[in-house]
């Protein structure tokens, strides 16, 4: 068999070109790609037009698509789409500065691309990016990057596994850690896959990889818009959280951050089973006053709508709170008026095959961004200290990724690090 | 904590009725359910307003919903939805005809109540029932049933593993086999993991889990209505398929069929290993060649559209023919113009966590419905003897089921078997 792809300009391509000797190749055509992407990218015209041989279609409908270019990477505080997977990535033994830049400049020039529609070098179903579902590529952060020799950046302080909380953490080693991180979500899981494989091939000779967790919200138009998704345990999950353009200090780290993160953001994942054989055994009465809001509708404990601020002054005739000193909501809550402990919830559920002689296995990827880590652990501290909801559920997997800003035209993500 | 819930009309229920007394009190109203659903099913309510408690908000879109009642289970000839999972079950030693009526009772009716959007009684998250985006549940009847103490049906004769295909098969036993088949499929992967739990803890005390396989197609409303889906190697796939209304013939059992299958259908599950990674390296003029149609538009080699016909006679300059003679297309159409070698196919992507040090781990739930499973078998015999697909595709699994006929009101699926 041969190795030959013809380009939608006539040319032979050697696709080993890309593979084997592609990495410089591509790596300094996205060092110059600002101005001129012309000449050899030109399979990177739109994806239907791209394998040029047998009539064309470009038929397709105008699906929804997100601007990779900008002040932040998106997939953060944008609507999360339908489906995610989450990729974590390490580095192979030996990898320098060089390295890291070969791989960023790969990933930006073709993050970009997938989520305009546009089948990068190394794709070879271009077909398959045509549907991009509103793709979006989040890319991530891992301490030992920070450790590589040539990186002139310091590694932040709180970069690394978070510590731990033994009351709570039964975390499995192979659903934590990671060097590098890619979030991909869309609202076609065929269109995360597409994503998922273009990018993790092209890093192949640079990185392995470490985990995969894929995670899915409500189909994409199945309930009305602005409808709060429910998680598997049945609660509406969602409903307080950031908005953008409102609470952006929430989430984007200002000017006291490192210059590499301003306009970045930190991210940590935690993988949460949900114990739904324990939780069936809980009456709705248990089930709402573990969370402070009600399962039905998922408004709180004080209130009849699921918009009502949560009343925690408010007692029964007993004279005791209506929403329990130990409820999820009550201790989540921010203490303070500030950002102290605020950030952005962007969870996942996940439902995977049950292991032998179970029933289920299932839970939430559990995605939390803050400018700076301590919001969220101000948090998860006071959770693992005492929350009703921890009866049901076990943190199995955690990482933490410092995500850099966005890149303008001609920019490479986390290019600070080495600049 | 209590076990107490409040049914819609005000009674309290004490649950444990239902999960440790309730098979038979199910049983017996499923029994004598034509009639009287009324009292102890209040329950059953639509779900936003059955659990009484805060304010109730029915405001969710009607979503689309199929009707249970029929001449044939749906999940099968109705457009595939977006999201699926296979789940085999496995009978507890012991089980009889009694077991078996029992789990089937509640199957029945609950199945009808989840694909109305109304919560079985069983069902401790009611609001997620609401959203039954499109939501079908088939059920199977694996081989070992017709050996059951009790039941009258005698076992068909092809109803048991497929024939070996030394040449491709690399079955994992934890892929394959199963007493009992749930295929569960809607446009919400949520609605489909709330349904799987449903009727999987509903049947514990009766059947253990074997097996769990999920799926997807492409997002639902992400592309044109009607766009065939492509799977993961970014073939269009599904082009050639029968229609409901014309070709009802090709799928459901006829009246040479057992009476407990005249109306139903036999099912093939192959799990399908899709080795990305390989399929990488083969060129455009490869695929197609293998395939013997364009990736680029799903037409054949000699034609023009996704929908004309193959000519398996053209010829090239060279005198060879157009469409390879070891097409997986050429080898899979049908040599007769009758039923004999044609079936449905309704098949689902998987792209699940690679093993360490690989990158992908996806494949093709390939599921496959004919009146015969001799009409599938004349297909498979050709593939496996040669197939230039087989190059990139291993089948890791299978499974074959019976499909019992639909039911009407008041009926019991697969009721034949034991009358
Ligand atoms: C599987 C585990 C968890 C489940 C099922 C869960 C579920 C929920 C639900 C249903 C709500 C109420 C509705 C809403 O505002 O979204 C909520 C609120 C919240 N949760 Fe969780 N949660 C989980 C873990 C966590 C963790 C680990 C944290 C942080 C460390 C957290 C922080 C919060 C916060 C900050 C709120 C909003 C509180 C407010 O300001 O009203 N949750 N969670
Ligand atoms: C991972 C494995 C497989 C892949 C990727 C695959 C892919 C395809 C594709 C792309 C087509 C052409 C478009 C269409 O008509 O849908 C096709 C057609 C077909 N395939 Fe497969 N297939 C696989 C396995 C099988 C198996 C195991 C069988 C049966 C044993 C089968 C039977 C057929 C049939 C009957 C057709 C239609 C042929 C016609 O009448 O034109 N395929 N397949």
């Amino acid at each position: 068999m041969t190795a030959n792809q013809r380009g939608a300009d006539g040319h032979r391509l050697d696709r080993r070109d890309v593979l084997v000797g592609g990495l410089s190749a591509l790596g300094g055509l996205a060092a110059g790609a600002a101005g001129g992407m012309g000449v050899a990218r030109s399979g990177a015209a739109p994806a239907p037009a791209a394998t040029g041989e047998g009539p064309t279609t470009v038929q397709l409908a105008e699906h929804q698509r997100r601007a990779f270019h900008g002040e932040h990477q998106l997939g953060i505080m944008d609507p999360p789409q339908a489906h995610g997977v989450w990729v974590a990535m390490d580095l192979v033994p030996g990898a320098d500065v060089t390295t890291l830049q070969r791989l960023m400049r790969i990933w930006t020039q073709d993050i970009a691309q997938l989520m305009a529609g546009q089948a990068p070098y190394a794709d070879f179903e271009p077909e398959m990016t045509a549907t991009t579902a509103s793709l979006t590529v989040t890319v991530g952060i891992g301490p030992r990057v920070l450790g590589l020799r040539g990186v002139t950046a310091p590694r932040p302080a709180w970069l690394g596994p978070l510590p731990a909380f033994p009351k709570i953490d039964r975390l499995e080693p192979h659903w934590s850690g990671g060097d590098l991180l890619l979030q991909i979500c869309a609202d076609s899981p065929i269109t995360v896959s597409h994503a998922q494989w273009v990018l993790t091939k092209e890093a192949r000779t640079i990185a392995t990889v470490r985990w995969v967790q894929r995670g899915f919200r409500q189909g994409h138009g199945v309930t009305n818009p602005g409808e709060t998704m429910r998680n598997l345990f049945g609660q509406v999950d969602g409903t307080v959280n950031p908005v953008r353009g409102q609470d952006d200090a929430v989430v984007w780290c200002g000017s006291s951050a490192p210059r590499w993160l301003q306009g970045g953001t930190t991210m940590v994942l935690r993988r949460i089973a949900m114990n739904l054989e324990t939780w069936e055994e809980a009456d709705p009465l248990t089930r709402d006053t573990s969370l402070g809001r009600r399962q039905t509708d998922g408004s709180p404990l004080t209130g009849r709508a699921e918009t009502d601020a949560p009343d925690l002054a408010a007692t029964n005739g007993l004279g005791l709170p209506v929403i329990d000193e130990f409820s999820h909501v009550r201790r989540a809550m921010p203490d303070a008026k500030g950002l102290a402990d605020r950030f952005l919830r962007r969870p996942y559920n996940y439902d995977d095959p049950p292991a032998p002689g179970r029933l289920t296995n299932a839970g939430l990827l559990f995605v939390a961004y803050q400018a700076e880590l301590e919001q969220f652990l101000a948090v998860q501290r006071r959770l693992a200290e005492a929350d009703l909801l921890n009866t049901w559920t076990t943190p199995i997997g955690s990482a933490v990724f410092a995500i850099p800003r966005g890149c303008r035209e001609g920019e490479v993500l986390a290019q600070d690090l080495w600049a």
